[in-house]
């Protein structure tokens, strides 16, 4: 993956594992909202402040491919890469690493409409294009 | 508990459990709220539409007391009773109980504020006080 | 979509939904396994038995397109199909509707190795194998 | 509150919110865990660890009471006190706090069991009794 990139970290909570013994899968997706948060504050322009002046990037596809479970209190390291696909389209890349033992966990994609208040399509102003290769 | 009350059914999902192999402690929290809605919704007039109209019920107080563990695809039955503690105050109490072998698993109590859009306590409409002991 | 399918009926959690006033995206691939469960009950022999007898069907793949947003109190119906991918893999496709209005919500695919206890490859027992096209 | 005492900081995922704009309730829940695991691993000896070892503390009572809102984003810290109530019965009270306007949102507390592999009640070792007042 190229930069633009940001480094995110998680510790596995209890309340995210399941009765198989690891991390209960769809809990990988809110890992990566946790991340592409991240990114977008390295803009110096918070999601949340994007949100509050009407702007806001619902999901429309995710996607994830499980490769070795994550487990309790496994501390992880979240790499993530944005893309911008069009004016009003953009996606991010993840990839979940657990540094204790170098293992990669899983890779996933979100891909997300830029919508005003309205859910109306709307550009992504100037000031966060930087973020996205 | 005396009436009125209701009757809810959940079954327990899998992504409910923690890897005691069991449900985890805070989700009981969530059937609650499946619950009351439920109460809630035998006034014809939902909490969907409540909230619609500007009055909600935010949680100011949530307690549980755990007797028995829920397993994944446990068929539970939650019984709720509802009273009025003031004007603009009102508790639900909760019994989960597991119809399969008869155990009751837990029992509960939420207390609300019922507050309108701008967060002012508001008077509960006299069509829903009926649901109130 | 072709048969074996099974239907299932989620209704919307207020603990679902999230400050955009919809379901968060990770909630959809709760009630696809809500509806695998389903699907694989069908067969008389249910996931919570396949497990308590050392197989089990982890996720190696989740994939979800949002089309339409789902909201608090929503009825919705997930139709699931299972097919099976080779000897030691199955998927499911699911398509969530809202039958109020007709609308197709989402659709989405989910993965799975069967394992055994020792984490192994194994093979589906042949009593499963008609849920699977 | 007196020593032994641990301090956490959680950041708002959006996840956790709900339709009413702010954090849903049944989440402060899953702060308290991971603040009672920031406290135990002050010992040297993790939950991970514990439980590894065949003793686990399963929560048999759970209480909060909310104050303020929390919101998608903010910063929070959790102080959190353990209390050993007997030697098979232990304590955690928590208050969640956020530094940036000095907010108290909420306290809460939690009673667990202390059992064996076999689900009888288990001293607690030495080793971490000094965590608790």
């Amino acid at each position: 993956m190229s930069a633009p990139q940001s480094l995110s970290r998680v510790r596995v909570r209890y309340a995210e594992t399941d009765q198989m013994g690891v991390v209960y899968h769809a809990n990988f997706f809110i890992w990566f909202e946790v991340a592409r948060t991240d990114l977008l504050r390295g803009a110096g322009w918070t999601y949340r402040e994007m949100e509050a002046e009407g702007l806001s990037l619902p999901v429309i596809e995710a996607h994830c491919s499980y490769k070795q479970p994550a487990r309790y209190d496994d501390e992880l390291e979240i790499r993530t890469v944005g893309e911008l696909m069009s004016p009003v389209r953009v996606a991010f890349s993840y990839e979940i690493v657990r540094p204790a033992d170098g293992q990669s966990l899983a890779t996933g994609r979100t891909v997300h409409a830029t919508i005003d208040r309205d859910g109306r399509p709307s550009r992504l102003p100037d000031r966060v294009k930087g973020l996205f290769a």
